[in-house]
């Protein structure tokens, strides 16, 4: 347990692999031995600009945000876990304390620290410390890679209740990423009766095809409102709820027009930060539009739904490396033409 | 078409087959060729006992609610029907004017006229006129007994709505009849992590089983607070929430005890009209305790989730019978020994 | 009762005073002499413009949708309504059929008709037939000319509903015209904390500062987000709602700006068909985007407010005229020199 | 500061003013010197009984829930509250780490600490440590005599938001005590239109018709049906929500039947363990159950609304006494004809 390699951020492209001091955990505490860790486009982010949305990396910082492990110390007020647990990590840490993490919205809390978001290490290294209550128990059929990829799901589901989906659900998701899939497969666990999904990449809709998607759609360039109408053409219906995944406004105006009167429109993906998109359309239909913030309360419900087989999440692993090749892992995530999924670090020696 | 051959009850055990006039359509509605007609409890209710809770009959009704049909004639205003489109019959038409219609709570409208409730005719017969816009399209994919299953599916989806089952809900559903199956099957459907079922009946248990049932629970007499830790132990958690449909007094006060503090108990089946239950339990640990009253707003998506396959219900018809065998069909409906699950009335010549 | 004088737009500009005929009530309408009507914003587009929205003039029809009057005659269906009851008349009448419709959301139905909507008539003229179950009696302590300030209150009512507004809710409203003036007074009513509001003129400021504003913020052309934060620093907090009632893009910007995490914005004024927005902002502190159309379920709550004096609207009303000189209304109605709030039509002889 | 006098309950009947040990602050505590506290119904009960609910004395325990004071020591992580600073004291410290905690309902968190709820020690002592995030800060306009009524405002404030209180609702409350009362300010403040009350004792009606009770309802021996049909006639309508805040099973099933279908009744008294109630009536009609233990995120709302003048509630305060008087405040709190409605202990030396 002597060395504890980590995968650091210096900066813009700087990515190196030190030993760090092991953090001893506090009475509320667990000690992990770290298992799998997923990247996520805002690890990408920051490894190629140096910051992603209003965080800016201004000091060294540990990667990591979608990681599992396996608890080998414990503090001592710590009662709902013990040593050999195998635990998610929810990377959030909020103050607990103000009127917003009373309120059970602790996502949203200002003063939440986050793995891996600026100055907060994360969790791309051998050992990490965590608070307890944030280490949710893996049942004996969730693996450990399963465990890492609860925090992208925990985003799908968040964003599913956002949205209502419910019994009956017609559905639009707008990218087929990890994130749209994670989605798919969520609302489909939820009883959505239809859904649709869209992307620029062949390769993505037939992956999304096989997931259970009943219609994939290949955005072309053209008219919001024309593909709009094509999008209702296909589902059959107008969607009751649409996903933005892709980050692209034009998706976004597009998701508007397509949207049922009294739907909602649920932003995952970031677009332009001041983007131009028919609000009187979406008001004067009361199609609301809400974005989401990562998540709060779901990594429980996530697990269970692994657990019980309603959610299969392990085959959208592509690729997986070890620790100390976490930076052909990086380098694999951003390549488009790897057809990456999810590409997973294993930190275990 | 000159004969509409239907199934009249004149008073308690006496039923008789009949011919009745035909009901042209007016302008709004449609007249149907019936195909299917499932047996409900409350229909051997009114023919065992000539009342059904506080429904009396008081002059010769027409059985039958949960019906299906084809559509052979259409008023004037019908925009949304053709001939020949095949329907399931949601058979409760509201007074469309009262606050609570306006509000979307049409089910518990003061004036709602209900098929085979005194004094209203159902559809148990040859054919049958109706609203065009309480009978629901079916897709190709769902067929006309699917389309009768749709009525109690429905109790089942409104029923999960209002005890606000979601992904991940832990659920105990008390008693396997009809109800408790759909129930099941539909929780499930909406991302149920566990459901558990109780009953006293083995058949009616392996079959829950067979159908999804997490846990299949033996109810023998016993205390209810040791039946409820019991069956909190077999879960392995609390119930988020529990459906009371057995009918049993001490179902319901099990089910209190069972459920976890911020949960819901939704009342399904009836007991004592007064009965005497664990309240200040219930209400310290803020568990709500709610009835359901039919359905409102649910047959499109119980549509929607057969033609999806997501639910499959045909399974559930254990017997089928026809028209004219009408009087065999509610014997068997009747018959423990039977082992009925769903019988089905064919109306078809 | 023979002749029926109307004020008819017969397009951009072009308003006269014709006899029209009288609609003879249906069985389930009545026939009301009206009694008073107010003239909004939207007419006043009509008249200058020949369209509003989406919606445009392409015959002759009847203005006033902001009606009240008295029962003289009634369908032989009706029975919540008797001769001489006083009504306020809710103006839109929906199919009743759709899904929107039965799930509580008339107001989106697609096939509502509007009074003073084109192609629909209004009520604008001396006798006026329409569903007795949208006329709502007036208790005897509410006039017919409160009757007719039903209208625009329930779309305060439906707003502040939409907003979420409760008990200790810290409210902004851009915009104090008649609107923004009768939410303030809803939000009030509600149990707002405090209220603060904005414009650009200072007699509408002052007057809403004589209603029970908290703070009036007199907006000169800046930066959004510098506003926004001597919005919050006036107001002593960030608003859990924004009630957007001006039309203009600047103060939508600024209200998502000043707005709290996990607030909300509700837009009731109209800006920009396709306006520029910071909506990444808005997504990442979860402050939902929420349009109104109208209203649905509000005429009873509205009137059941003024009736108990939690509401005094009357003294929102600045002028009043004959229907006789109804062009000299509308012309007051539209000029900002008049200081005009609500203007009134008394449709008496 | 030497001396910290306190009432310290050692058993049934057994009350004693004694000096306790001032426990110094933690990191996240305030040291207050108490100003106000009052005395509830609980308080009554543990000292006439030596138990409350399921809540036994088994050691002596400083009395004392509904406190307020001032700041005169903070622990070092301490940022919202500064010596001097005049607070209200939410009486009950959840985990925080629970699920309930993390999901908004802390009050039903089953490891919450409450004062004076066996073992932990109350605030009817001189000096009192609390975490600072749970005592909330007074505005100037609030007197802390004020502050120690939030406490009781908070469980009718919590009360309507359970009920769904909103514009317009119709409202029963059974039972004009404090809580009775405090949930018809509150109630009236969020804008309900009609509240009625009842209660079996004069005085305590006239107090509520001065405070704004639209009807008063003496309650006589009688059939529960019939009363409630009486109630409704009274009321001029059924009540959309029922507040059973008396205790007596009689009035909880009058509740049921006079409640409005899709209504919901509160239970706030606590009668029998295990009343016998006409539950089929209520689920038939939709009626909700639902009880309330303490509250949630009700204190900063309260504190809002007593300061912009919306709830006033000083004048419920109708006896006034030393700390070294307690027991004649407790005694006098006791005695029904004392007309007793709140009792306050002043701490301050």
């Amino acid at each position: 347990m002597e060395e504890n390699l980590s995968v650091v951020l210096h900066g813009k492209d700087d990515m190196r692999l030190e030993n760090k001091p092991i953090s001893p955990p506090g009475p509320s505490d667990v000690l992990l031995q770290v298992h799998s860790v997923g990247i996520c486009g805002s690890d990408i982010k920051y490894w190629t600009h140096g910051y992603c949305g209003r965080f800016v990396l201004e000091s060294p910082m540990v990667m990591g945000h979608e990681g599992s492990g396996t608890v080998i110390q414990i503090g001592k007020n710590v009662k709902d876990l013990k040593i050999g647990d195998r635990v998610a990590i929810e990377p959030g840490i909020p103050c607990r304390e103000c009127q917003l993490c009373k309120d059970g919205r602790y996502n949203i809390c200002i003063d939440v620290k986050f793995c891996a978001t600026p100055p907060v290490d994360g969790n791309l290294c051998r050992y990490y410390t965590h608070p307890a209550d944030f280490c949710h128990k893996l049942p004996p059929n969730v693996s450990l890679e399963e465990g890492a990829l609860i925090e992208p799901l925990s985003v799908a589901v968040y964003s599913c209740s956002r949205g209502n989906v419910g019994l009956g659900s017609n559905v639009l998701i707008c990218g087929a990423g990890p994130v749209g899939l994670l989605v798919l497969l969520t609302a489909k666990a939820m009883g959505a009766a239809t859904v649709a999904i869209t992307d620029i990449d062949e390769h993505r809709l037939s992956i999304a095809k096989e997931k259970g998607a009943d219609c994939v759609i290949m955005v072309e360039k053209t008219d919001n409102k024309q593909l709009a109408e094509r999008t209702v053409d296909i589902m059959g219906c107008s969607p009751d709820v649409v996903f933005e995944c892709s980050g692209s406004d034009d998706s976004l105006c597009m998701g508007i027009y397509a949207c049922k009167s009294g739907g909602c429109v649920v932003l995952i993906g970031r677009g332009s930060l001041e983007p131009t998109i028919p609000l009187v359309n979406a008001a004067v239909r009361e199609i609301d539009i809400k974005g989401i913030f990562r998540y709060a309360n779901c990594y429980a419900k996530a697990i269970s739904m692994v657990s019980s087989g309603a959610l299969e999440v392990s085959s959208l692993i592509s690729h997986r490396f070890d620790l100390t090749k976490s930076l052909d892992a990086f380098t694999t995530a951003n390549d488009r033409n790897s057809k990456a999924i999810k590409v997973i670090i294993n930190c275990d020696k």
